[in-house]
């Protein structure tokens, strides 16, 4: 099969890297300019849990020509439309896309490039991280759950799971994987957007009293908004994943700390807390925590000239 | 009359200043032991639209003996119960007591100590600055308001206003002084905060439309919670306040970012936008932005490791 990763960050390289040890092809999509020629001169240099420079052909998502079997989305939340606009070309009836973003509402914008039979929605806990162009460092074991959106066409999903598998990226076909979209959602809902105003770690903001507090109200928006969605949503379970994930990330910036404070990038703030505000307002019900802490990111934002 | 400057920051050392110049005694109270020595040794060093330096006594609140005729509370919200208690000694049966202090809900604390009758509330607009122990700069003009608790005895307070106006202090008595307290508590409960949070300047908060979608809401929160206290509130009014406030503020950083940011100190959000969410959850009104605000600040608090 072609496999193409709209979208080589971090986490697009380690999933370019393990299939291409298959019996698949894979091709690399993105817009960085220095990522991409390091790739063409140098290959993809791995290092962590294993050291090894591979060859993987990468472009532009405007250069791409083939007709893809597969494509992997792995772009921020907010260039999503402009790659489905730019892969429009490799888009076949059969081409199988799998969206692996974090953050909720990604199927609205997919629905607009693709048919739902072949849209698949997964949710992944690996991790990985770019040392530089051309550079990924991947560390630590990982899963994934995806789900094709087209009960009819669960094959699909399968098939993908079966290929994601072969590549030892430990995939489940999960016949709900929904609420485990919205538990990471929630996950980043509660630590990415406080970190990143408070300039802090998840464990300095889970040690702090009113942290807590913000925490279990953001944690209740969420909740409330995806179940009145139809989401099977478990607040109890939710809150506990949510401190077990604090304890083991306690010593973390989370990635839109990295984003806001470090970087001075846009943030995914509208696709996570923004986006159950908006689904929230939809629905009639208020979420004035998600709202005000995605108008205070936003803010920042605009104070930092970032655009 | 014998008057004491209970907190003898920058604007205690304002009003301590001009009072004494006229027939009246005037005693600074303080407890930061470099600026009393400092001005036990050289005097009040004044600087700005004056150059002056007066022999003014400064002592620490429980060093005080004599009767007050007049006390007048300057010190930062969360030390004004200390302060009272400290100063228990001087209040006689006649002493009035003007509390000039930002924030709301102070008349709940000075009741403990004061008799209702002796209780003067105001607020001012005037400003002043220290630049060091000892040294108060003074520029600008400004005003303030007072009223006595009581509403038989209007004679104190009007009998307070003449005193300060014979220090050039510009004070009126405002038989309605509460809707002013609680207009610049808002202005405080809009800009201090969220600027301090932002880490940015109140024209740059203003700049940015999330910025002012928070503003909206926050005044709103306070605009329900005062009419529920039946304080006379008028929204648009208080909006047009705070928006010409922020014009002509728009390069400062607020008190409460010199606190926070710049000073690693204790801000006075308990007695700003946390007063607000205190007093509409005994009304049942909800304030999630007041709220919010509130656990942020405190978050940054903690994370700053301030007590």
């Amino acid at each position: 099969m072609l496999v193409y990763i709209a979208g080589s960050g971090a986490m697009g390289c380690r999933f370019g890297y393990q299939i291409s040890k298959t019996n698949n092809d894979v091709i690399l999509l993105d817009n960085w300019e220095d990522h991409i020629n390091a790739i063409k001169e140098n290959g993809l240099v791995v290092t962590g849990d294993v050291e090894e420079t591979v060859k993987l052909p990468i472009m532009k998502p405007t250069e791409a020509t083939q007709e893809a079997d597969l494509i992997i989305l792995f772009t921020k939340a907010m260039q999503l439309p402009q790659m489905l606009q730019d892969i429009k070309g490799i888009i076949g009836k059969e081409t199988k896309v799998l969206c692996l973003l974090n953050g909720l509402g990604h199927e609205d914008v997919i629905r607009q490039y693709i048919p739902e039979h072949n849209i698949l929605m997964g949710v992944t806990v690996w991790t990985a991280g770019l040392e530089g162009p051309g550079r990924a460092h991947l560390q630590g074991v990982g899963a994934l759950n995806l789900q094709s959106m087209d009960p009819n066409n669960q094959d699909a999903g399968h098939q993908v799971a079966d290929l994601l598998n072969k590549a030892n990226l430990n995939a489940t076909y999960d016949e709900n994987v929904v609420p485990n979209i919205w538990r990471k959602a929630c996950v980043n809902g509660t630590m990415n957007s406080t970190c990143a105003l408070l300039d802090c770690t998840i464990g300095e903001l889970f040690a702090s009293e009113d942290g807590l507090k913000m925490v279990k109200e953001i944690i209740h928006e969420f909740v409330i908004v995806g179940q009145a969605e139809g989401v099977e949503l478990n607040e109890e379970e939710i809150t506990q994943y949510v401190m077990d994930t604090s304890v083991k990330a306690a010593h973390h910036y989370p990635s839109m700390h990295q984003d806001l404070v470090q970087n001075h990038r846009l943030t995914e703030i509208d696709f996570i807390n923004g986006a159950v505000n908006t689904k929230g307002e939809k629905l009639g019900i208020n979420t004035p925590y998600c709202r005000m802490i995605t108008e205070l990111v936003h803010a920042k934002e605009a104070v930092l000239n970032i655009q």
